[in-house]
């Protein structure tokens, strides 16, 4: 199985009003829930494309009760792993303005974590590391309380246990998990300009390569990926640009670069997937779910190029 | 004991944000959540100045169970009489711009209530009004599925059982409630507009007596309250203009005329404590709670004087 972690979990709400104003009083017209949390979204990608996953990481409270009940119910394919813990999951709001078509967004600062349940969560990961983990993907934010050097651990213990990791996380988390030397980390634009403090992809993704990744995937938005890695260096992107909501694109793109891994594709054969599982996310009009229709037709005529 | 009904209760949840800004990512500093609907309000003043007290109304799904659960722990004096409901229980989200001080609110629409879920609730209410209850408050908005001329089953309801009975709602809700023949009703300027047309408070007051109410108490802001009644015409004001958040002071209000009225208290003394209550709400620290000091400081001199 491939394990995905989720260190600060979250249950996804979405607010649609006729029109944001701010200080006005607004009703919603309507209002959804989903389990959320990068790690969470790569695990509900990963088991609607066939794959064993099993998701980790703390839920707690009330809010993290109904996380654990409608991952349960929305992908009955992931297998749950979350560590309780005392403080209560966090909440992210996202506002639509159904006039303009924008979102305001909200997020609330996650459950402070005790070094007793990042502890337990520690003896939890390397369980299921040695359990039967064929890679896995550390996603997103750090809760309160858990150690800044968080990733680099457990970076390590993935080595140490043979199984390949991929990082995706951003600021001071992802600059001291490169340093433990994950297999893959996939930055966006803005991730890998804080990280090097470059802005041009090319030299700025070689770079994070020589900070310490194995390999380093850059997300370019619409124009596909960038991968720097030891046996090379490529470019993929989808045959057109599709428009549609951008929201769990990075997370379908862990999913395809994992699940490719693990099957011993080659990386441009795990570029095509990562790519194709992009841009089916961004062309579903649920955010964050997978077009099935655009993911077969992408799949077959991404272009994948080597850099010299 | 007073008994007060929330047919669309609520989890009050508030954000502080540093600053708020449409169409952009917000980091919210501060998360606090407390049970909402203005008869749960009414009912935490009530027991608060030590009068018996039972909340009903409705109350389901994972916010519902949260309500319930956070009335026990904050508010143990209030006996929960609440019905549960298939839906879920609706969010109202305040977010508090800690750099205007203002307030963006969002709130969500009810749940939906089945026909038989309605009546579940009236063979309650019925009990209830037959149980003990020496008043009743009818507080607040429709949940959607509700009949919109329920506040008139439940006036007749009340007025059968021979306990008096408080209305204080707004638009078609009112407008029918009205009609039924309500003890008192308790709009504000807005409410009272709405129902007679007229913004001018007190042939406004008067006129909505004449549409049924045998008492009507506006609110009139930080100038107090204007009763027409049919004993005669009072204005109440505090002594000073207080100055603060007015969230809930009108839901104190309620609890000041209902407390009063229990106790045989005559019509200046039923405004008096009204009023206090009502500009110690606005002069709290907590939105929706009573600064006990301002409301012993303000009982003592609130000007009532009798219109001609």
């Amino acid at each position: 199985m491939i394990l995905t972690v989720t260190l600060n979990t979250a249950l996804d709400v979405t607010y649609r009003v006729p029109r944001l104003l701010a200080h006005a009083s607004h009703r919603v017209t309507e209002v959804t829930e989903r389990p959320g949390g990068k790690g969470l979204n790569v695990a509900r990608v990963l088991a609607a494309i066939g794959h064993e996953v099993t998701a980790t990481g703390f839920a707690g409270g009330p809010t993290g009760h109904l996380v654990r009940e409608r991952l349960a119910t929305s992908s009955p394919g992931v297998r749950d792993e979350l560590v309780p813990c005392a403080g209560t999951t966090r909440r992210t709001l996202a506002v639509v303005d159904e006039a303009s078509g924008d979102t305001t967004q909200f997020n609330e600062p996650g459950p402070l974590i005790t070094a007793a349940e990042w502890s337990g969560f520690l003896s939890r990961y390397e369980a299921l590391l040695t359990g039967g983990a064929r890679a896995v993907a550390l996603c997103g934010s750090l809760p309160p309380g858990v150690p800044v050097g968080a990733y680099a651990t457990l970076v390590r213990a993935a080595r140490a246990a043979g199984v390949p990791v991929l990082l995706d996380t951003s600021g001071e988390a992802l600059r001291r998990g490169v340093a433990a030397r994950p297999d893959v980390i996939k930055p966006n634009a803005a991730e890998l300009a804080e990280l090097t403090g470059s802005r041009d992809p090319l030299p700025a993704t070689r770079d994070a390569r020589r900070r310490g990744a194995h390999a380093v995937v850059t997300s370019l938005g619409p124009a596909g990926l960038l991968a720097a890695t030891a046996l090379g260096t490529w470019r993929a992107a989808p045959p057109r640009t599709l428009t549609g909501n951008p929201t769990g694109a990075g997370d379908s793109a862990v999913a395809g670069l994992l699940s490719a891994l693990t099957e011993g594709l080659p990386w441009p054969d795990r570029l095509t997937r990562a790519v194709a599982l992009s841009a089916a996310t961004v062309t579903s009009p649920t955010a964050g779910d997978f077009d099935p229709r655009t993911y077969e037709e992408v799949r077959g005529s991404v272009k994948v190029t080597e850099d010299a």
